[in-house]
């Protein structure tokens, strides 16, 4: 795994989560770097949202730091605009930047005052602790109900891009998903690496639902300090980071709260790419097939019936479904298949799905989910406590 | 309970389902009634749906009877259409009337293929066994993974309006959702009747919804006979109606699969109604929401973020969130509150959420769900076997 040059991570715990984990991250650009985000589009934002959205902003797509903490969203507080400017700020001075270039996350509760000081007062030790061997420590650092970590690392000519994320609930696409960094040492401007990151937005982070409910801390970060000196080709920079986004959004879905199965839904053949993924979406979505899938039912009609509600023109005599491979569904019909070696096959930890209608277009799109079992509910019956 | 005139039921099992319970329903109206129906709008639509609409074109809105299956929705299956026109021409045959008089309606799996003979097979001992006083029977016949019937009467000045529904899963807003057949002997035109069901939908059923998923075969139907000789005031008539439909979908949330608790959502301040129920149906389908009424945790952030989502536009520092009437958010902020006492209010089976914007407008809307329970992955796990 071979990280990008010119950053450092650190990551402690700062009292913020009642378990005694990690719980803050700081990740350092050696040098000014270009950066590029996108955040929720919830009309709720939380205070480092829209802290991080003003310091891009204001420095012009430039920054040298980031700085996240999990355990508190820091979001419908009273204090919540202070409490984010202050950790900048203090930040800002152990680094010797401008407050602009640092730039806040925050994950967890919402609605609880946070307490400013058990960050600030954490920040010696944690600049203390930078090092560009550390990126696994910010990276465990910023999970929350999460089960495993996710990171991604692409490596290309002479540079190379890595990123971590968090979230296993709260996941619904239309947004940057959750929190995500991604950083890199290909030179690429701000400008170029804004449209770059908008691209690969599309085909990862908006092609995720774990439950369909949208956060309103939501952050996916990009810095690019060409510190390899590197200039890449855009469509070759481009790649590099879809794949490093997908990665990144296929690892949440597989740890989706309570998944026990990952499931990869593909559409062909609608009449353009929205309308694909708008049918890929619904059957995502849907809890009946997610409750389906987790009890390896190869109930085809619930999928057949969730496309019919995604609000997209098709005709149902059109469409084939696949599960596993195994042909379910033959022109909107049921299709003959042996259902004990189907359900066997269901068990498996990877479940695809594909949605084809026939004769339509060459809109095709990709998605990811997992399946909806007793283990969400019981993370979520009882969050807070 | 007392049942308009006019009107007569029977139920028997005809063995369209595994379990032998009765799963097929006659209603009959003694005279031609005025009918109008409210369809399910996803784009695959059951074969009875399809000539369910075609039928009451081709009466100008009158219908005799109502025929329902429980145990196979008809839908996504090569004879679907086939089997659906025989079973209404064996009814009208068996009844003296024409086959477009005849409504067909049907629920249960989707994509197997349904035995037309089952249904004729049993006409004659249906309609031997129709009586006024079987209202109940077929309101027990037409259910499927409810746990409880589901009835509501509403008596006015002489004349009633008496109605079934079933419905626990699969169970969204957006139509008329899963079946629900109402029956007055008030006197009243198809058009009017139109009118008049189109409403009472919107403030019923399409305020409704258990898991986000809209059926197949969704289907309302109102059929008014005139047999009371009542021709009521078209306000009177529609709070009737109302009545009986808010009373009909509210038994659906009580009823949601797995549901342990009923949610009722009170949104008001908004700038129309249609933004307070946008609003407030994000606040119904959100499953953080709902895993958080299941584990009685106050968790009111879940709300505001959930609210957030709607798309609509409003102000979260003008919100205010009241859980069992006790209130938790105050202007977007956390508000002071006894955790402990209303961790035990939640306990309740029934639990009111109010969300209001302050200074907003006049927009109002009330909405029905239900929690999020492991019970709903158990039965939608294995919903075919």
């Amino acid at each position: 795994m071979k990280l990008p040059a010119g950053y450092r991570y650190s990551a402690l715990y700062a009292g913020i989560r009642k378990t005694a984990k990690p719980d803050l991250a700081l990740i350092v650009s050696d040098t000014p770097a270009s950066a590029a985000a996108v955040f929720t589009t919830n009309r709720v934002q939380a205070a480092p949202v829209r802290l991080g959205r003003k310091h891009l902003a204001g420095s012009g797509g430039v920054a040298r730091a980031v700085l996240v903490n999990a355990g508190n969203a820091n979001c419908a507080t009273r204090t919540g605009d202070r409490v984010a400017l202050a950790c900048c700020r203090a930040a800002a001075r152990a680094l010797g930047c401008r407050v602009t270039e640092v730039l806040p996350s925050s994950t967890g509760v919402i609605g609880v005052e946070m307490n400013a000081s058990l960050i600030t007062a954490a920040l010696p030790a944690l600049v203390e602790g930078l090092s560009a061997e550390r990126f696994l420590d910010a990276a465990d650092a910023i999970l929350t109900t999460d089960l495993v970590r996710k990171v991604a690392v692409s490596t290309s000519k002479g540079y190379s891009v890595a990123g971590m994320t968090k979230g296993s609930g709260m996941i619904h696409p239309g947004m940057a998903t959750t929190l995500a960094y991604v950083m890199t040492d290909a030179v690429v401007t701000p400008a170029a690496l804004r449209r770059r990151l908008k691209r690969a937005v599309e085909h990862s982070y908006n092609r995720l639902s774990v439950d369909g409910d949208m956060s309103t801390n939501d952050t996916l970060l990009v810095l690019a300090n060409g510190a390899s000196g590197v200039k890449p080709k855009a469509d070759e920079f481009q790649a590099a980071l879809d794949e490093v986004c997908q990665s990144l959004a296929q690892q949440i879905a597989r740890d989706g709260e309570g998944a026990q199965k990952f499931v990869e839904i593909e559409v062909t053949g609608g009449r353009d790419e929205a309308g694909a993924a708008r049918i890929a979406r619904a059957i995502a979505n849907s809890p009946l097939v997610k409750t389906a899938i987790a009890g390896s039912d190869p109930n085809w009609g619930r999928i057949l019936c969730a496309a019919g509600y995604a609000g997209v023109v098709f005709d149902p005599a059109q469409v084939d479904i696949w599960l596993q491979g195994v042909k379910v569904c033959r022109r909107g019909l049921a299709a003959p298949f042996d259902e004990a070696a189907l359900t066997k096959k269901l068990d498996e930890k990877e479940c695809l799905i594909r949605f084809r209608i026939a004769g339509s277009g060459k809109g095709a799109a990709r998605f990811w989910t997992c399946d909806l079992t007793h283990g969400y509910i019981d993370i979520n019956a009882s969050y807070r406590t």
